[in-house]
């Protein structure tokens, strides 16, 4: 059974563009799931929904929205609108660096609309379709900064933390349903955004040692789909977030996040 | 050096009116500061302000705002305006109890405000008031379902893990100025609105055991201020989470937790 036999004709995408987003498309094409792509970029998204139309012979559209803007959910809840809806992932997530005090307001609230309040009305949005059609599937995405902190990128772990903890209880209240609810926590991921970020010298040295592709990531996330409810991507991740929490204060594990971007 | 002296005349506690709220008031008055006591019952907090003032000689204000509210913080931030702050404290945090599509969007629209939107508004007024005077603390309160997460209450959860991810990044960025930043977590506290939502039979019973008083969480808070970032309230409290994260799975600490408020 394919992930379109199982979940339904059609999956959304929420951060599609590049990167994990763009593995997730491809995922969903390669189990025969049509995908509908949302992001800013729509040009770039095209050119991924043609890429798996010629591959995996899938439908697609693409939805230009700006999660950090107050009503881009209306364009994208109207273009699903009767579809038949099986999977939805949320991607997308804003970051600014910097003290609290030092990030102008009007970032703060872009960064609550990305990585809190888009991210429920999307959630809420299709839990309520899959719930009453008792099928469906969803894989929201974290970071292992929601389970640290992240000083000097706080409202990114703060966001990561609240997607984090909200997948996790819905994907319990789900459990004997048949609406599989997963959240994947990534580590170090190859991704557009990540090169751009990278710090300089032995320590973007390491990051890039460590990292995991963004296939890799979205294989593990389908892997444990409807066994688990909170994944760690990776055997290094996972290791890792178990010896910060066995061996070192949480103070310990905060400040060594803030190390890597400390003014 | 009572807390005046070392943080300024004026503290700010949002969601005074019960239990840790209270208790943290009480607090401030005890060290000298004069209190703005926010929120929505205005009587409940003139009779609290009232009594501090006769105790401990301090002035207070009373400020009616609901958290829930977009503009909120007008009311709040106008009160404040020309006073020395030199203390914060983020106590306020709306639950709702359900699946994630079983409760009305309303409901998750007031959560949001409450457990983020006007939060980091505060945080952010406050934290640059204090980083530019490089005087000034603040202690945000957070709790367990924060770790763990919280199934059929996933909001809360997910409010509490942003308030304490967001409040420790920002505890290391200001680690070596003279500003003291703190997030305490708290498990079962003997509050009203503990109290009013405790679950019946052996569950409730087992929950009242092991209860800590607003009193000894506060107190905890100020003792460990301007020492460690994020303080799990009480010894109890500490080796439940270092046990969970040592000896069980995520999913086995989410499905415990979901087990408190199972439908």
């Amino acid at each position: 059974m394919n992930l379109r036999e199982k979940y339904g004709e059609w999956g959304i995408v929420l951060g599609a563009t590049e990167g994990v987003g763009k593995a997730f498309c491809e995922k969903l094409a390669q189990g025969g799931m049509n995908v509908v792509m949302v992001g800013r970029r729509e040009e770039k998204l095209k050119e991924l929904g043609e890429s798996i139309k010629q591959t995996y012979g899938v439908d697609y559209k693409v939805v230009r929205a700006d999660f950090s803007t107050p009503n881009a959910t209306d364009a994208i809840f109207a273009a699903t609108e009767g579809l038949d809806m099986g999977f939805m992932s949320y991607v997308a997530c804003l970051h600014s660096f910097g003290k609290i005090q030092d990030t102008p307001w009007e970032k703060h609230e872009a960064m609550i609309n990305v990585n809190v309040v888009t991210f429920m009305k999307c959630f809420y949005h299709y839990m309520k379709i899959f719930a009453a059609q008792d099928r469906g599937a969803v894989i929201n995405v974290s970071s292992m900064t929601g389970i640290s902190s992240s000083p000097w990128n706080g409202q990114y772990g703060a966001g990561k933390a609240f997607i984090l903890k909200m997948t996790e209880a819905v994907a319990c209240e789900v459990e004997k349903t048949n609406v599989d609810v997963e959240v994947i926590t990534l580590g170090t991921t190859l991704t557009p955004s990540l090169l751009s970020n990278l710090p300089g010298g032995p320590q973007g040295e390491a990051v890039m040692k460590i990292a995991q592709t963004p296939e890799e990531v979205v294989d593990e996330a389908f892997e444990k789909l409807g066994r688990e409810f909170s994944v760690i991507s990776g055997e290094r991740n996972k290791k890792s977030v178990q010896d910060w929490r066995a061996n070192h204060t949480a103070d310990e594990y905060i400040r060594y996040m803030g190390s890597f971007y400390q003014e």
